[in-house]
């Protein structure tokens, strides 16, 4: 029975900011060492924060990371630091250092490279070769493995097991969507169970452009069962000691009494641990998160440090009274204190008295500064100025538009002139359906809830009322009939199918990648199938202009979903 | 002495256009078909139009590419075709299809798949093993190879010249930047020659969203001397004969006279040429296009290309009577007509006289349609509306971006109205370093020369008034100090370093790929070089949201350059 106590470091790093990055590494490795850890595991690439995208490309970024990464080791003592850098020898490795005793005693190369939906490493890194070495800490022989390395059933973990390993360590920078967690759960207890190894998998926490990650972090026995769990959507050092029991050792040997696989060179780092005789320490796992609080807690983080990382302090946004920007404005409070979020109202002279009030009372409840803007000035001038060219030309879409420009116009200005950054309102449905006005309600900085669906929309409202305990968001705000007010008596609806009907095809369609065939094969309807089809496939020229914002689906558009602006395919 | 007669097809494809594309194809087929040739050659995914990106992503889509290829296999006639296509097993594969006599007789997929710059086929597919098989063709041995698969010399065309190719045919989707034609035939003239193998290289041409691709295929013999090209930046069935020397294959022969590499499998197409006893054919190649006319053919194409496989016939361009909106109204009346372009003038408060005197003449001398819509009216309104908010605040780049904003809201609305699309006038000057209003200048459906820098500008401008042989620019315009007219007296010098002094640390840091440190080791002034780093950094949400635009440097800002937003390191 060997005890290894482990520090799971789920920390919020910067893309790019090595220092920042070092300086958070040592704070938590001193903590680690403080509680007596026998190692301290770090998120997939720790020190460049994840992705670093095409600052890559840069062979000084990659080098100031190999400084980066001696300054951490330099201040390693008894506790191993198990760290994510970019490796660099004739080409560039995402890989892990080990490091003890002030110095790097061995290193891991990631040997599977994702090069789907999101990522993109085979664009700059090169996968590990050769058998990779083992590390004996406090007498346990550990495998270090990266992110995508775990999810193959044949691939470094059943390798690193049957050549000896009894427990491996699994550094991460796996980016939340909803149903991830769970997907992640079943994958590692499968891997730990078919390896008969117990695993600890380490996942960075926080936001990156259109990225959020997690963290909760797993620890699994070898059997599968999950020993403990790290927070979601927090940062943490989660201490805990796992057992290695003796029986385990006896299942990798073949008839002959010998490791099933070849075995693997090893390390040797420490050979007892620091926290034997001391009473066990694990710490319970935190019950999960429901499905739309997981999803709400995204928004919030991901806005949260998207603001933040960009060294914004505060927020502006248009409130129409509508539900998205009820949910957008909420968020922002939860992100960054009602206090350092502005709201603007921008009535037309088609904007309902009960939109006004609507508004008037969120932010009251919010406790969230409100001006009003009238647009009427700008629009009546506006129109003005175009009368000779639209002569005789009946109103169309175009008059529209100009009302949500004027606003977008206006927000910019408010944004210039105070430092706040524009939160954008459109959700999933309208960027999809393109309902929605390029720089008019489009124009921003982050596009909060860009990823979540209308009908989701209604539930996270839902939800944060039942969190508040009251009516946080006015129950007139959720009851009536979505509009964008831009005409008399407008309504969605006028435009779009109703949103439940709506929301199936889009998944269908952007999520499933099925073709307007399969779908109807499948018992859509076709005359709703082929509106929704044009409809997505002409707004690829609005979503490419669009500002990022959190992905919390397995496909957001953005970098997920890469389609041709020019492309004839009719779906 | 075989003698081969090949048409080579540079098509202008259209991305999931796959009925348009397999009748561009069979149109050519039927050209080649009575002009005698033996083989017709398509570029590299001609069936599907290049990049198809995501589309690649729906199993739907795939199978229509499958079904549309079968549709040009059944037309062939004695003419074997070589047609790029997706083919479709355990995995994807960028592939090439050997037909004739209405069948499907072989088919090779491409080893070396590009996953930088611009690239990302391995997102898509798995690269092709084992021997690939040789076609003999009117008697020669003939091997097939996709783009990529070039640029190694140890890669597929040394392997098929080993395994007894005498002709190695090579079609691609090579995207254009300046000077890659002189590297590209540097290249080919190596593998050519190194290979003891004649080489016939086509290539696509036309616009795709960002890239376009320049035609411009090569013949080469067995020396690495170019027997003959095909024009840049235009279809064109290129029709030759190429002799194959019979002295040429004893080259392959090793001192014991066998082939020097494995012997491949050879699929028998057909034994003799259709062309023999002909006089023989061989259109001589066309003059290369001086540099700057090279790009700026690249701007007319990749802009007609982008208006119209976009469904667009007219494009409205807001001219300020500066040099950059000069040279994109001029682009776009050679790429549309000028008939289809229509430029509007938008005075401020602050625009000299002499800038609307610049607009009309250049109007006037391309035959434009201008209209002029002051903005007066509506800056007004947007001044007396913020002024509430900011009162006691003084003036600064809000009241700038206000303005560029309302000529956004303008052009977007006659965009609207009329069905124009609008094109934007910022050059990669501007782009890199955020000079330039989000949702106002850089507001519209196609930035025409955002990767063109500010000192190209100029010389694309006098390039074009040489070819028209008079003013058709006026001097004025190109004599006068850049300036925004935003505020009085405003000049870019005031924000920005003279652009001779700029734009070779913009080359340095973006397609560079430098580091600050390392540009001032260089000997770039130290002041200069950090100024622009951080101007560069900050932009990049900018940049997010600009519209596609034609790539002619080595390093266009869009999915040639994947940065982060959200950074911190200091470059």
């Amino acid at each position: 029975m060997s005890r290894l106590r482990i520090a799971a470091c789920q920390l919020d790093t910067v893309v790019g900011d090595l220092d920042g990055n070092v300086a958070r590494i040592l704070g938590a490795l001193e903590e680690a060492e403080s509680a007596g850890a026998d190692a301290a595991v770090f998120p997939e690439l720790a020190v460049t924060g994840y992705p670093p995208e095409d600052l890559l490309l840069k062979p000084g970024f990659v080098a100031d990371n190999l400084k980066a990464l001696e300054a951490v080791a330099a201040k390693t003592r008894e506790c191993a630091a198990v760290v994510g850098f970019v490796d660099a020898g004739r080409d560039l490795h995402n890989a892990a250092a080990v490091c003890v005793r002030g110095e790097v005693v061995g290193r891991y190369r990631k040997r599977l490279l994702p090069n789907y939906a999101v990522f993109d490493e085979q664009r700059y890194f090169t996968a590990g070769e050769g058998p990779p070495t083992l590390f004996e800490i406090a007498g346990v022989r550990v495998g270090v493995s990266i992110c995508e390395d775990a999810w193959s059933p044949n691939g470094p973990i059943a390798e690193q097991a049957a050549g000896g390993a009894e427990l491996v360590v699994n550094i991460n920078a796996s980016p939340y969507y909803a149903g991830r967690l769970a997907e992640r759960e079943r994958m590692l207890a499968t891997r730990a169970a078919d390896a008969s190894c117990a695993l600890v998998y380490v996942n960075q926490v926080g936001g990156q452009d259109e990225l959020v990650f997690d963290g909760a972090s797993l620890v699994l026995d070898e059997e599968g069962r999950v020993v403990t769990a790290g927070a979601q959507f927090a940062e943490q050092i989660l201490v805990f000691d796992l057992e290695v029991r003796p029986v385990f050792r006896k299942r990798l040997l073949d008839p002959r009494g010998r490791y099933a696989g070849p075995a693997l060179p090893v390390e040797v780092v420490s050979r007892a641990s620091r926290a034997a005789g001391q009473p066990r320490r694990v710490p319970p796992r935190p019950a999960a998160l429901d499905p739309v609080d997981e999803v709400y807690q995204a928004l919030v983080l991901g806005t949260r440090d998207y603001v933040l990382k960009n060294d914004f302090t505060d927020a502006v946004v248009g409130l129409s009274g509508g539900v998205d920007s009820s949910l957008v404005v909420t968020v922002a409070c939860d992100a960054l204190g009602s206090d350092h979020v502005h709201g603007v109202a921008m009535p037309s002279r088609y904007s309902s008295e009960a939109s006004l009030t609507d508004a008037g009372k969120l932010a009251a409840n919010l406790g969230v500064e409100l001006r009003t803007i009238p647009i009427e000035d700008a629009h009546r001038a506006a129109l003005g100025m175009l009368a000779p060219s639209f002569a005789g030309l009946p109103e169309d879409l175009t008059e529209e538009n100009l009302q949500s420009r004027i606003r977008g116009v206006l927000l910019m200005a408010l944004s210039n002139k105070f430092g706040w950054i524009v939160l954008t309102t459109g959700n999933k449905s309208e960027l999809a359906t393109g309902y929605s006005t390029l720089y008019g309600d489009s124009a921003g900085g982050f596009a909060v809830i860009k990823d979540v669906p209308k009908t989701t929309v209604y539930r996270l409202c839902e939800h944060r009322n039942r969190v508040a305990g009251h009516d946080l968001i006015p129950t007139s705000v959720l009851e009536k009939a979505p509009s964008a007010e831009l005409r008399p008596g407008q309504r969605d609806d006028q435009s779009l199918p109703p949103y439940e009907l709506l929301d199936p095809v889009i998944e269908a369609y952007v999520v499933g990648d099925q073709t307007a065939a399969e779908m109807i094969e499948a018992g859509f309807d076709p005359e709703l199938v082929r509106r929704v089809v044009r409809l997505v496939d002409r707004a690829e020229y609005k979503r490419r202009q669009n500002p990022p914002g959190v992905r919390v689906t397995p496909k957001a558009f953005g970098k997920d979903r890469r389609v041709p602006i020019t492309s004839r395919y009719p779906g």
